[in-house]
């Protein structure tokens, strides 16, 4: 398989989306057409991006929305249960910890982690808030969210990868060094008002791109 | 201009990071090569990206690191103020509120709302929690977050709308419609999470993937 870029990994979970969507409401067919129209692309981004994973449409047909369903599920993994950690149980850690729309899709939150005295020992949700120095291989997390301050991301980093985390998200706005095994993706809540403030300044009469004009 | 993409605006996010890092390190060109490299990406991909705004290096010589970084502030449109509402003051809110990096990079947040009666009237940093019923476009917000539960999420992108914001970033699990004239970009933390299960999935042996072989 080559390699899959990140942009194609979030196409098809928007995909997965669109596709529970239209089985829930009973419909068995659905189009490249209109798989693209429901995510703003072109169809023919869509099917390239099914195409690297074999051939799941018939032309004039469309795809079968069950099949297409579970491919991509088995596809972005999501075929079986993930084990997740949080570290750093603030407002970030608290706020994932209390969104539920993880575990229907197969991420179970099964420790949280703090180095604060003040917090270990504490309830958080259904999970006592252990300290990091507690985690170990045999709690067997297979991906963790980094919610600490920024300070302390990298050696929590290297704390997570030592005990055999592969997959790390990041809140904390530092680029983490990993070794090759461990995945980390982070999350950049600038970025995203940026992406904003870009559409606004491209649009806005008298902007400063027009202004230079 | 060409229609520019998300994932270039993110590119334009990423080479924004490297520039200031460079900057600070008192570094004066930077090559289309080091750019790409801190991204991992192509450095026929940076020079892609950049030449959408016009022609800013040279060839052997690289880019002019302050030039570079003025360019890309002014296509992000950070080289302004932008006036920020949160709208929903729970966990997700109130992390947003307590992060600093916004403000240095020109995100003003200036009130936050909520439609809780025991949230509205209350302190969340040095804001004062106001009703949503409150919000005019005398306010002049630029932009919003809803971090509200997900039911209230589309009534409140309507009040949005309606008070004049044209840029919302939405933490609710739902698609929003907006005027057309309005920007949404969704956060979605599963999507996250199954970028990290893709990864994953296809790295280990044994996987679905392989089993399937």
């Amino acid at each position: 398989m080559p390699r899959i870029s990140e942009s194609t990994v979030r196409r098809l979970s928007h995909y997965y989306r669109v596709l529970e969507e239209v089985a829930a409401e009973g419909q068995k067919l659905i189009s490249s057409h209109l798989l693209a129209e429901r995510e703003g692309i072109t169809s023919a981004q869509v099917r390239k991006d099914l195409s690297y994973f074999g051939s799941f449409g018939r032309r004039g047909l469309g795809y079968q929305v069950d099949h297409l369903r579970t491919e991509i599920r088995g596809i972005l993994g999501l075929d079986r249960r993930w084990r997740v950690a949080v570290v750093g149980a603030g407002h970030i850690g608290s706020a994932l910890m209390a969104y539920r729309g993880f575990a229907s899709q197969g991420f179970d939150v099964v420790a949280v982690f703090d180095s604060s005295p003040a917090r270990v020992g504490q309830s958080l949700g259904e999970l006592t808030i252990r300290h990091l120095d507690t985690l170990t291989r045999e709690d067997a997390i297979d991906m963790a969210v980094i919610s600490t301050p920024v300070r302390a991301a990298q050696e929590v980093a290297d704390v997570l990868a030592a005990a055999g985390v592969r997959g790390i998200l990041n809140f904390a706005p530092r680029k983490l060094k990993a070794p090759a095994e461990v995945t980390v993706r982070a999350v950049d809540m600038t970025m995203e008002f940026e992406s904003l403030s870009f559409s606004l300044s491209q649009a806005r009469p008298g902007s400063r791109r027009r202004a230079a004009d």
